[in-house]
């Protein structure tokens, strides 16, 4: 069959909005109408060309909601109508790390998921002729994508595909940070680097597990306003006080440091200030973003001899076919705030005007509808 | 009264064995007759002028074990003829970081310790007149020395002096850094850089736990015997197999990677290697070194969000008035083995000899008796 889809031709090009051959699910696998996708900073950073994983030409895309329309053979835990979302981080319960409960890294498909192609080696795109690879095994710059079953979370069918998607990354990678990898307790004081979608949802994160003080840090004035109705409680602009004068800054609101602290940019300098600005003998930095390809952090041992921790986690520490249903009920309890953090909402033919204001930096979470 | 001591009167200069004057215990304070001290490296680091917090003249020496002989007004825990080893790291159990319960580094008397000096702000030693600084908050290089009460554990009367010393430093830094800081757990695979005292003593801590793979890191080919005799179960040389291959060989006895792994040199490098050699999704990396002033260590964020924690331990994570007691039950029930690594006793007029010894590589540890 055919489906609509924004494909990545090359690295630095913009999307291409045309058809492209989809085979249909193989054994073990499903066949998703996507309803809904965000647009990701991962995404493009990929397309940029900085990734130096990328791989074209490809159907990026990796934050998506929508419909199980198809079953391959084997599938036993969703069935067409079910809605799901789909894991660029899949739960397989059966490897190593799954059945270790210490980490939500599945590895069952990752060999191939980073080669981009489904786990029989193959890619189930193509365009007249020529494959077409899967990215991050989700594609969800398709309108119909197909992704193993051990992928896809199964949700309740009231929630709104176009808010929900955003579980499918930034609000379970902010949240999940706070809940699966840092434990946040009630009452810690917590310092959040960079206002974007992913510090809004730790912030988030962080008051509904009930921490005490949230500090925000950001060179953008207008992030404030946003971070404040997110539970934010005191907002550090290193524009305005000078970069040296962060830890400082936090050490002293905090009486002493951060109990945990969250890199949410990607910035190496960033991430040694997150650590540094933590309370000494017990101070958890967790790093959020991704840094640029071949960038180090560093920090003076001492930092850790005196007991703060380094840490990091990927797709919040969520394993997703337990946790990302969790997350969805959350939202549809009104225990957490995604509609205001939805900034867009466009058809695809639009997406890359999304990358637009995204580079911009005037969106916050831009919304593809098909 | 007077007392024999060793006297450190510059960096880089021989101690010098003589007598020093002592003042009695002020409130708070006990006068404790050391009966036995190690010497440790970081006795040797400050002593060769490469501590940049170094103060002179003064009194070294912070791992014994003696008896009080004399208590301040207002001393409750401790009484004329009890048994205790000095602690670097006093439990107040008042201040923040005790009360926490999530840290050992209690900062009741950190100020003054630093500066040399008891917490009203002066030195109970001199020579001559001239003021002599206590050294750690120990200064256990001097027959007799003063401590504030909260720097003491009370351990039980049978225990020997010139073994158990060695638990108010190196035994309590390496068994703790397994069991407070790690908490390894029955059936982990544990990485030890060094088999120094430290590395050996991580050794048995981990055996102790019931540690699966125990994997010692050396250099030095002679080390590995004593090593497997504490528990290690594989050697790794990286003289041998190239620097570079170090944390593959790891990777490949381990099925992917340490559960734990501790650094107990206190080079930049090696951490990095003992945090690389971790697994993926959960490993802990666990730095006990201590590296050379201005030192950082440094690795890609890639290898944190990935899983791996890195940590650092003072002490070993234990609470000295409440932990230390237990340890030195544990070597008199033959749980560990502190003799084995005492490799060399002598009296104090031979304590410069002591220090070439370490310094050759040719001791484990030496004790002085008094």
């Amino acid at each position: 069959m055919k489906t609509r889809a924004a494909v990545a031709w090359a690295a630095g090009k913009p999307l291409e909005v045309t058809e492209v051959e989809i085979a249909g699910p193989k054994a073990g696998e499903v066949l998703v109408e996507v309803m809904a996708t965000g647009l990701c900073h991962t995404d493009l950073y990929t397309l940029s060309g900085a990734d130096p994983e990328g791989l074209f030409p490809a159907i990026l895309g990796h934050e998506g909601a929508g419909i199980v329309r198809e079953v391959g053979t084997g599938v036993t835990s969703v069935k067409p109508g079910d809605h799901v979302i789909p894991l660029y981080t899949p739960e397989c319960r059966q490897c190593k790390t799954c059945l270790s409960r210490r980490s939500n890294l599945c590895t069952a498909i990752r060999a191939t998921q980073g080669k981009g192609v489904m786990p029989d080696g193959t890619s189930r795109f193509s365009c007249d002729g020529a494959q077409v690879m899967h990215y991050m095994g989700c594609s969800t710059f398709a309108n119909f994508t197909v992704l193993p079953e051990i992928a896809v979370a199964k949700v309740r069918e009231d929630a709104p595909f176009e808010k929900i998607c955003y579980i499918g990354c930034g609000v379970t990678t902010g949240i999940g940070a706070v809940i699966n990898t840092a434990k946040v307790w009630p009452g810690a004081n917590v310092a959040v680097f960079g206002l974007g979608g992913i510090g809004l949802n730790v912030i988030q994160g962080a008051r509904m597990v009930g921490a005490d003080k949230i500090i925000g840090v950001d060179i953008n004035p207008a992030r404030e306003e946003m971070a404040r109705k997110f539970g934010m409680t005191h907002f550090v602009n290193p524009k305005e006080i000078g970069d040296d004068k962060v830890v400082q800054a936090i050490v002293d609101l905090t009486g002493g440091g951060a109990d945990f602290s969250f890199e949410c940019v990607g910035n190496v300098k960033l991430m040694r200030q997150a650590l540094e600005c933590c309370h000494r003998g017990w101070g958890e930095s967790i790093i959020i973003g991704v840094a640029g390809a071949g960038q180090e952090i560093a920090t003076r041992p001492f930092q850790l001899v005196t007991g703060r921790v380094w840490k990091g986690t990927a797709f919040g520490g969520a394993r997703g076919r337990t946790d990302v249903p969790k997350i969805v009920d959350w939202y549809m309890e009104g225990k957490i705030d995604i509609d205001s953090l939805i900034t867009h909402v466009m058809p695809l033919s639009e997406i890359n005007h999304g990358f637009e204001l995204m580079e911009r930096g005037e969106s916050i979470r831009s919304v593809v509808v098909y």
